[in-house]
């Protein structure tokens, strides 16, 4: 792979730098917590846990949603985003700090909580297509009638610089980090975290499901390809191709990937939940994952971090189907 | 009321330093969060939220359970508590990594996850009498006849000072803080941080349910008396008799007592599912449910902490109740 440390990033320090800024006290500082040898399950090392499943809306999407609203000239047709996830909530959660419209376009799967979280924030929420892409299609039609300012869930520079504010806080919060674990579904929290460790000594693991693989899947061809996805953290990390700012930063940089499996997944989000008592969605259990599961094996003294990047689960569904397969 | 400050404590500060050296790494140093005004609900000021419901076993227990058994001399029959709450679920633990035994009494009542968490701690149970009472009064005439160490639950010296790392890790972590909130059971994390803050500017906001209030009921009739108890926090905040080693220390340092409905705690539960994904017990989320229901309201610029303490909540039930009654 062509790891040319020359070639320019789309997304610079600078840029996360600058989203820091912006973001202010709206955005959560969400705290990082160490974690002994096997306290989570029975065999793990040491490590340093950020929790930004605390951050408003649930997830880390609020950093990128916020930064492209506050850096962007709102039309007074405001925004719009196609998404059923976090980033919807993340945007909508936004426009209304800010005071503006926001249409969001989600598919029929979409579950009734995220719809009513949805209509909380005020957002005009629009069912439409019965997979993400129709969805997406709609909303880049409604966005070319009425001239509101679409929002990429991880593709765009500003997001990406969002998304960057988490990795830049983290060495910030636990200086001398080896390495940062961290989930990659389209890349741009990977993408911000790669600008903001520009020069950094700290290096990234980028771990992707089994079952969800779009940047193992690029790496593999040398450019980003689609791939079919599923498994328990598809609704968070599900992008069926990786983001081509993503890719060229992870070309530019190179990163070290790590596949974990789907029962992994699901056993970190039962040890976060059994043991810290906080909720993990899958995708953002995953990074987690790779560590509980030894999928990732960190080298003697290794300092590492890990991000839990998103809560939004349902537990009680979760809790059954565990007691139902012990 | 009595609060000269000359008159001594039972617990000092040095014995809350003592016991942060005792409890070395395996006592999860929790980590603080800001969290700005009205984020959790609608109307309440900024302030920093501790969250020790991330520790071991779930509750600031461990602390108090752990500093003792460290400085203790156990003998070979080992240590006994009656607890089918927290601080069983604390003495299991502690015993486990100092690899004593531990009997737990249990009353009737104690529900299957709990059992089920301490079988796994190694811990031998004993389920007997239908009320704690009983189940006490088991446990010391097992401790009396195998000559194994009563770890009472609050009213203890070592168990005091254990429960005052709490305080004094969250006045290191937030320098500044003018008043800490906290919840007020027996009266163990109370003392223990009166011990910590010995000296310091930082006062304590002392907060009970409204339906478990021991010691204001202490406080109203100037020495501890027995009260009926119930509600959302009984599990945890349910002695009926608040500690002696606490009553002395309130006559001495003073404290300002706050009652909350038993509505609050359960909307501040919620509060911190919706949120922030964490969960709650009911007494976890007593001295958070004063804030955010207003029934402690802060001077203005008065630097606020919160002290969650624990996790242990069956949180489909909370959430089922919740959508039934909303």
């Amino acid at each position: 792979m062509d790891t040319d440390p020359a070639r320019r990033l789309a997304v610079t320090a600078a840029d996360v730098a600058a989203a820091q800024e912006r973001l202010g006290t709206e955005v959560r500082r969400t705290p990082v917590i160490r974690i002994e040898a096997n306290q989570l399950s029975a065999s793990h090392p040491a490590f340093w846990l950020k929790l930004e499943s605390l951050q408003s809306t649930g997830a880390f999407k609020a950093r990128g949603a916020l930064n492209s609203l506050r850096a962007t000239t709102i039309p007074p047709s405001g925004v719009i985003a196609a998404s059923g996830g976090n980033h919807g909530q993340a945007v909508a959660w936004a426009a209304r700090l800010l005071g503006v419209p926001a249409a969001i376009f989600v598919p029929t799967t979409c579950p009734e909580i995220k719809l009513r979280r949805l209509a909380e924030y005020g957002a005009n929420v629009t069912v439409v297509g019965d997979v993400y892409d129709e969805s997406l299609a709609a909303a880049q039609l409604a966005a070319a009638k009425s001239g509101a300012a679409m929002i990429h869930p991880f593709d765009q520079v500003l997001t990406v610089a969002g998304a960057g504010t988490v990795t830049s806080e983290f060495v910030e919060q636990v200086p001398g980090l080896d390495s940062i674990l961290l989930p990659v579904g389209g890349g741009g929290l990977l993408a911000g975290a790669l600008a903001a460790l520009t020069g950094s000594p700290t290096v990234v693991v980028a771990v992707e499901p089994i079952s969800a693989r779009c940047l193992g899947a690029a790496m593999d061809a040398g450019h980003p390809v689609d791939v079919s996805v599923s498994g328990p953290a598809v609704d968070s990390l599900g992008p069926r191709r990786v983001g081509q700012l993503c890719f060229d930063a992870v070309l530019a940089q190179g990163v070290h990937h790590v596949d974990v499996a789907d029962k992994a997944i699901t056993a970190a989000q039962l040890a976060a939940w059994n043991e810290l008592r906080i909720g993990l969605e899958g995708g953002g259990a995953t990074a987690l994952a790779a560590l509980l599961s030894g999928a990732y094996v960190p080298a003697e003294g290794e300092v590492v971090g890990v991000l839990v990047t998103g809560g939004n689960v349902d537990l009680p569904a979760l809790l059954a189907s565990a007691a139902h397969t012990s």
